[in-house]
């Protein structure tokens, strides 16, 4: 089986969540929008959308072709692939278990978003900073330390069991590596300062980045780097309106 | 199997969308919150969502228990019910199908939410009006048309089939009856102005409400009115934001 994987080649995204699975898996696939060539790439993903024709069609980026599936929503691909890749337990309880806590990354991806986007997506960045500097406030504040908390209580703390799902690796895992890889990009200082708070989550993106297949796919130029295009945005001045002004106060 | 449903009841939020799925299959279930009695109701949703022996903890509300199960996240409830209740394709396609639309659906509801809560939720409306403002009319004029022309497309208009998925009616019906009901509750003004437009989508709100299950849990004290408390809250200086300099502009 050839997977294609529709996603935007402009930043990592959504999408990357679903590569680190098809990677770490050696999966067969292709990622259309780095295609080139007359009608490919981003303009074959854009056709796609708008046809008529598709039997069920997206509503946003990403989404997979398996076959004659399509599939879109990540957690949606990540439930659909999780078994075939080998990266989700067996039992129907322990495959809600893993979705469930995917749709949890989902929710934090989404705030994450917000912080620099919390009018309107369609508007850039800097026609809405006064709401990204109160957003994103109230994030790290009170947002950010209760999804890190949850997920090293769910990891069982430096004691447990070290992996999100059951004993063994599973697409969880990979998008934990993804988030805290991303956090660390967005809010650095914070994290620095934070991450000592959470052992078991930290451990995890070590064991994750050492696997021979992420490590291989980290070096290469599949992985796009993070830039100021995606969910994960670095722009100083939103931490520094928390670190700014209580220098040891958060969180 | 009599199913525990734990979700507040102080409005319907996102706990809704599993009662009509229970309602409309007449399942056997308790809705914990609204039990009287020491430790019951509030309390023992907060207590279930704090106690260190619970394997499987849900980050949010609302969460079901079906046997020994847990499940949290309410497409994920949805996802797990549907088969079982009825309400669901046989296919794995189908089911992904589904879970895919519910998906996009939970989405929505989110930048509903944000609508009157963009800064954080743990802040007051009154303490965030101007940015309320400002994101509902971006929402109204960008969003809300992009989602429901989705909705009313895989519904394939006037001539479509008439339920979300393939023939029959499954839980993603049931949601889309509850999105029409709020967002008409929200945002009165915009939704008589924009439904011509959406045939599809008001015949289905239409039939879901005469399902006769549906109909008599409507009419019962089961069904919590809207109130100023969830996800659909009505602010009429909000849509009065967009109505008022632009009264036919919009969408």
């Amino acid at each position: 089986m050839r997977y294609e994987l529709y996603y935007t080649a402009s930043n990592q995204g959504r999408g990357e969540f679903v590569r680190l699975a098809l990677e770490e898996a050696a999966a067969d696939y292709v990622d259309v929008a780095r295609l080139s060539g007359p009608g490919q790439g981003a303009e074959a993903i854009a056709r796609f959308i708008q046809d008529a024709a598709v039997e069920h069609p997206p509503f946003a980026q990403p989404f997979l072709k398996a076959g004659k599936l399509v599939i879109a929503q990540t957690a949606n691909i990540l439930l659909h692939l999780g078994p075939r890749l080998g990266l989700a337990p067996k039992s129907e309880a322990g495959r809600l278990w893993a979705h469930q806590l995917q749709l949890t990354v989902a929710d934090l991806l989404k705030e994450i978003q917000d912080t620099h986007h919390p009018i309107a997506h369609g508007l850039y960045y800097h026609e809405q900073k006064p709401e990204a500097l109160r957003y994103t406030q109230h994030f790290l504040a009170e947002r950010l330390p209760k999804y890190l908390g949850y997920f090293e209580r769910v990891l069982g703390g430096a004691k447990g069991r070290g992996c999100m799902v059951g004993r063994s690796l599973s697409y969880v895992d990979l998008s934990m590596f993804q988030l805290v890889e991303g956090l660390r990009f967005v809010f650095p200082r914070t994290m620095q300062r934070v991450e000592p708070g959470y052992p078991a989550l930290v451990a995890l993106r070590d064991r994750t980045a050492a696997r021979p297949n992420i490590a291989a796919y980290l070096k290469s130029t599949r992985r796009i780097p993070f830039n100021d295009r995606g969910i994960f945005r670095h722009y100083p001045e939103l931490e520094e309106s928390v670190w700014g002004q209580t220098p040891m106060a958060l969180p």
